[in-house]
């Protein structure tokens, strides 16, 4: 979509023309004279949302001033907006009487993945001035990526043998605090969980109702350390907006709200299709040369590696390529042709396996299907192959199409390619769905087999076959 | 993530044990002897979601016959959970007088969904027998990929003049069909809306005030034409979980709501990871053969002539490689780290596009970042492939390094392969940044550009800087 289509028709915040480039420059100006009442009256209108994304527009230390001269939960609000990595770096420059302020105003999920990428000697110092010292250091602990990586320690709770009207002010002196609330949870005396009331549900129950009878029992709950993809794939599937987490004793120790489901859906796909490309470790726009090569050179290496294997299998046929030099023509389709279709059938198989829809029972149905489509596919390549071939020749020959078509080299030469492609294809689907089949039934992320190790594999396995082929049935009638 | 993992500790509901092919097996049987009291007693226990996926492990003629034995309430959220395309083959096969009451009990968003993709031959029998024929009707005319297109007509709206206890009383009357309400709508005589108040909020509200005095008036909204991807981004950015929709007149017609948005957001990342796989038409593990042949076939063929080009460059150093066939060998190594730096640039730029983090203004910025990036990662393939050749011709020859690097040969041919390898990967890196930033700027959606075509591309250019750099540099030293 371009940019002129979605700024058509915006609510007044959301406003592209509010974040442009003058308006960063503007702010900048007043900031750096040091007139910040300008400065905040420039944002005043700004939602925070808005506020973070003006940031990447500016000059680093003045984010940090701007961060500085924002009210305090403004200041966190644009923080929690922030991609953690980034959030971190601007606290890294704000000075340590602010640091506790501003963390405080954050949910305890937020603070902590802010603290979690903090440099590792600051977090001694900060952790213990906040307000939420304990609950923050218990989230530290927790793996970034399972449910107890992602969950807040924010939420409404209730005894079952309360009324609706004790659960409802007990709302209230949670408002400020947990500021979404859809569900309450309902715990029994020793805090463990037993089900959930809607706030709509909540609302349209009569006040002296026992929680116990107006809650629903079929709550969905993880252990923290769930992950968090299976974290998220259970609150689609469920259609929920906050998740319980429990802990062994299966008492309540956090929620995980559909925000954060989010995020993790977003940083999941943005890390799936970063790893087809050949890129690790997760490249955001403002990391630093050295961490962008670290992410992508390890795979342009393998890539060279692997290219490498291939070019000794055509230097294994130099001796072919000297008598018939034209073969080498066809390299570039062979890889090609090998490369492609070994990424479509396993990018498919890995996102199957990703979403649960390939399911290890029905896994050789699966390879049957790739392996049919590559089937029709590589007739439909073979005989355009053998076409380009037969014209090529009937354009450098300058002959009639009988002429060429009873010649027996060209024709000879068309067949071959044409095998050989539909052979190569066929053998390159089924290793695309193979591999990754493989690594599944391993416990091994099949992403990580996707983009430059398929092509890669596919490339020697296709220059194989094709030189092969080419050996046997079309050089020896010379 | 392994099956293994994800099944450690579950709520019973979601429990894999439940939905194994021995459970789906069991219950194909009870159907195919009509014992259905049998049947809905083994899945009486079952979420609707869970039994939406056990219904993929059968046959599709036991689906049906599950769908009518099921309460229809049962069955209407099964419907739901599907994706729209399933649902509508299978409701294909349920028998007229059943297809009402089915789709009655769907929320009016799924409803237009699934009539949207059944045979449009049906749809006009169907609909005049609907409840909501007229709002379905008009959910129907909007592109299915727009605000329009994903909003439900279900919510709940209130007049700002009436108080928190009439607009409770609003909810308990809605509280059947509109079954997610997390906020309401607050609007003038005239339909139109005005704020929002939040059910917290409400719930927290004195009876007797004035909606009025309670709503919130900075809401977001959208008008019914706005791509869903840019609802979906206004939604995350303000951690929205209901986004309401308006007309020209500013009047309330709808809501989508955060399920949905994450369904959105689902579709776009698999349609992203497929194009940048060579795959068009979002492809479903249930397509047939001709619809996923049709998806992958047209960049198997755009594929093959862009090969076929690559193979007409070499074809015009033919008369060189006759002479060094050694330089055919360095045909994979050219074609593999053209595709993959290609890749990978325009993977980060094509992310960046879809996130809106690369700003218009920061085009040439981030032109130079990606070749800064190129350049630190040629200089380390050239090196490494320099190495390479030395090594090659060090084995080769059964020689001592000072030989082989007091010998011109092969040192210039590692000069060669590594100069050219630096220009290679610097120009894919140029062209993978350019051709999505065009493309953007032209209104056409760059992730067309990722994959296959980027990979061609560079393929083709690569070989021609590499053959004319041996050409140059390398053969008349011969």
């Amino acid at each position: 979509m371009s940019a002129q289509e979605s700024s058509s028709i915006m609510p007044e915040s959301t406003s592209p023309a509010k974040v442009d480039p003058t308006f960063a420059s503007a702010l900048v100006d007043h900031l750096d004279t040091g007139d910040l009442d300008s400065a905040l009256a420039l944002v005043a209108e700004l939602h925070p949302a808005d506020l973070a994304r003006l940031a990447h527009r500016m000059p680093r230390e003045y984010v940090t001033k701007l961060l500085m001269a924002l009210p305090v939960e403004t200041g966190a609000d644009v923080l929690a907006a922030w991609e953690e990595e980034y959030s971190a770096e601007i606290l890294g420059d704000v000075p340590p009487e602010h640091l506790a302020p501003l963390l405080n105003e954050l949910e305890s999920d937020d603070a902590a993945d802010v603290l979690g990428q903090m440099d590792a000697s600051v977090v001694p110092h900060v952790l213990p001035a906040l307000e939420d010292s304990e609950a923050i250091r218990n989230l530290l602990e927790y793996d970034a990526e399972t449910a107890g990586g992602i969950m807040a320690t924010e939420y409404v709770a209730v005894p079952m043998h309360w009324t609706v009207a004790e659960a409802t002010e007990e709302v209230r002196r949670n408002a400020e605090t947990v500021e979404e609330i859809y569900v309450i949870f309902a715990v029994d005396e020793a805090g463990r969980l037993n089900g959930f009331v809607s706030l709509k549900r909540l609302l349209l129950s009569p006040s002296s109702a026992l929680i116990e009878y107006v809650m629903r029992k079929d709550i969905h709950f993880v252990t923290p350390d769930i992950d968090q993809e299976e974290v998220v794939r259970i609150m689609e599937r469920y259609d929920l907006v906050s998740l319980a987490v429990v802990d062994e004793a299966h008492q309540l120790i956090g929620r995980v709200t559909i925000d954060d489901a989010i995020d993790v859906i977003r940083e999941e796909a943005e890390e799936d299709y970063q790893r087809l490309s050949g890129i690790t470790g997760d490249e955001e726009p403002t990391d630093s040369i050295v961490r962008i090569t670290r992410g992508r050179l390890p795979w342009l290496l393998l890539g060279m590696i692997g290219a490498a294997i291939a070019g000794s299998v055509i230097g294994v046929f130099e001796e072919s390529i000297r008598r018939v030099s034209v073969l080498a023509s066809f390299i570039p389709v062979v890889m090609a042709m090998a490369g492609n279709a070994g990424i479509q059938s396993s990018a498919i198989i890995v996102q199957g396996l990703a979403s649960g829809d390939v399911w290890s029972a029905n896994m050789l149905r699966r390879l049957g299907k790739e392996v049919l489509v590559a089937a029709v596919n590589g007739i439909a390549l073979a005989v355009a192959m053998a076409l380009v071939v037969v014209l090529v020749f009937m354009a450098g020959a300058g002959i009639w199409p009988d002429v060429v078509l009873a010649a027996p080299e060209p024709v000879r030469l068309a067949a071959t390619a044409g095998m050989s492609l539909f052979v190569v294809v066929l053998l390159a689907a089924a290793i695309g769905v193979s591999i990754p089949l493989v690594l599944h039934r391993a416990g091994i992320d099949p992403a990580l087999a996707t983009g430059p190790f398929i092509t890669t594999s596919n490339d020697i396995i296709g220059l194989v076959v094709f030189f092969t082929l080419a050996t046997l049935l079309y050089l020896p009638f010379l």
